[in-house]
């Protein structure tokens, strides 16, 4: 039997709204240290892998390992459903092709549930090796999406180059070529508004811009984002959950050269 | 002559923005006592009266019955040129084809009037019996509104089942199943806010979530909304608009064994 | 070589917003004197005129006479890339085929720089003659566009009528007529929210709302409008640009009695 009680319901309705754009449907995982998610957007193209923790449920019960599929769509339409201060509770029964989830008001006066089918979706598991990156930034997760907005109405691809002084965002298209730099800030008085670059090697890499937007849309989740750059390697776009664990998107870099000819994303 | 002004002129934008979803002409009726309007919705399912009782106006004058048939589109037009601070002032002539709005600002700065030409409209008014309902909810208008819409996202009816501990909404989609308690409450420090369940017997009837979900764009006008209801009876929700009188639609309740063939609502 | 640097980038935001719905493709003029530009609507009906006095700019140098031809959407594109608080600067070497807008945030920690080809654009420079006006009527913009905005619902076409008494706004349409006035106002607390007539003969010409509609897209720039009307001469509908020039629409008064067949605008 499956019984996880969040508090924070919001989170999964954050998560959802992050991730239904990528991948209608998933397997989710529940195992007895966390609740989890990994699967390859729609295009197989970028990966999406999500983390929540156990410890971080109010209450987490998982008598053996379950795997889920759902519907993202329609699991959405049902976590819509839930206030933003609900208390979300997931339940399901070993072996049953339904999951169940309820929705609590702060007060205790209004107490919805929702019973939606189950699905058998097949998936491997990938196993994503620990890497060392290049180049990590930290920077705030609005900013993040207000760039890859704002380049995305110019061209179709960014150039991310990291460099010790900042961060360089860059695109063509056929109205002109924008160049967006960010500076090292960690002097800022909110920590949720510095700009931390680590760098062991300068890097720049190439990336479709449709997917990168899909990934800001995991904005309300974290006040900052993560980006973890190695030649030659999916980047890493990473938003923590407060106290609980990540949602992270793998994206593999666009071979530069053949860009005009291969453009696999338009 | 008529001559109705309303100092609190946005009340008559609310309730036009509450109807002209549902009907699309209608015969305003003018009278000593009030100012009213009873229509069927287009498709004739389900049932508005309003009433505007004539106390409520600043000044009020209507030498004679009138019977004003009006598009309620073109209507709310006009009425949308008012500011929400207006004084509104509706004039007719006896015998005219037309009818006069006339829009004051607070401050007299500005004064706007609209005539607009009236229509003949067969309708025959229909005697409302008065009813003894088994079971009244007194609730949120929010509240209400927020969960015919959510479970429009599920299914297309709602089963509203009242027992003496709650109200419990209901439906069944593709996507799998919904049920929503509310808890009776009075204990809640507005008023507004309470939940009141006046129970005689247990009742549970089936409605068309589309015209539940018209009847909520009346939310506006009152922060409760009372949903009155009796087997094989059509459900009342009133929504009492201040001081002044209420706005009422009725829906009779679907057969639930057809409901599956007949859906006459889709 | 150009540098125009302006504290105040918003301002161009907001100038391109009010003229890229009349303006597809227009010559920015540049001179010692100031930044400038005049082009006609693409149905030649409107004329829209904008100046920026050199002054007004934190850094202005232009050695030579330019005229930049330039994409208003594609410029407007990369405009709404710059933050609101962010200082913008538009650079253009001699007998280059680009311009670079370079937006900086307050803080410095992000810097921009967009480059955009300039188009070669064919455009006579009309004179535009210092006319008398019959009647000049200062208001605020908002309750000008709201006016426009509320007419156009009715009619195609609006009547501005003048008198020592106030301004009147009429339109008729379909569903019926409608008539706004305005009072004199000058002893309201905040001079914005005056509505100063200044008349010197009663005037009354008819406009196509369609382009007073466009014209009121300016808004943000000003909280005053200035409308001044002449017979037979075409009205000059004017927003100030605090401390730095203005932006003027020029559109012809429509001949009445022969409205019904015309009617260009439709």
């Amino acid at each position: 039997m499956l019984e996880l009680r969040l508090v924070q319901g919001s989170l999964l309705k954050k998560v959802l709204d992050a991730i239904k754009e990528l991948v209608k449907d998933a397997n989710f995982d529940c195992s007895s240290t966390g609740f989890s998610l990994q699967a390859m957007d729609s295009s197989h193209v970028a990966l999406v892998s999500l983390l929540l923790r156990s410890e971080g449920f109010e209450h987490y019960r998982c008598d053996r390992n379950m795997s889920m599929g759902m519907n993202l769509d329609n699991m959405s339409k049902m976590f819509k459903c839930a206030g933003n201060d609900d208390i979300i509770t997931i339940k399901a029964d070993d072996g049953s092709d339904t999951v169940t989830f309820m929705f609590e008001s702060p007060t205790q006066d209004k107490i919805s549930d929702f019973e939606m089918k189950l699905m058998d979706i097949d998936s491997e598991h990938l196993g994503i090796p620990e890497a060392d990156f290049h180049a990590i930034v930290r920077m705030p997760s609005a900013e993040f999406a207000r760039i890859c907005r704002d380049l995305a109405s110019i061209g179709d691809t960014v150039i991310i180059s990291v460099t010790k002084e900042g961060v360089k965002f860059s695109t063509r298209g056929d109205i002109g070529t924008a160049n967006i730099v960010l500076r090292q800030n960690t002097t800022v008085d909110k920590p949720e508004e510095s700009t931390i670059i680590e760098m062991h090697e300068p890097v720049s890499l190439t990336f479709a811009l449709r997917y990168m937007n899909s990934f800001t849309k995991a904005t309300p989740l974290s006040g900052q984002v993560t980006i973890s750059l190695s030649s030659d390697m999916p980047v890493v776009v990473e938003y923590k959950i407060a106290e609980m664990g990540h949602l992270r998107f793998y994206l593999a870099p666009k071979i530069e050269e053949d860009e005009e000819e291969t453009k696999p994303e338009t």
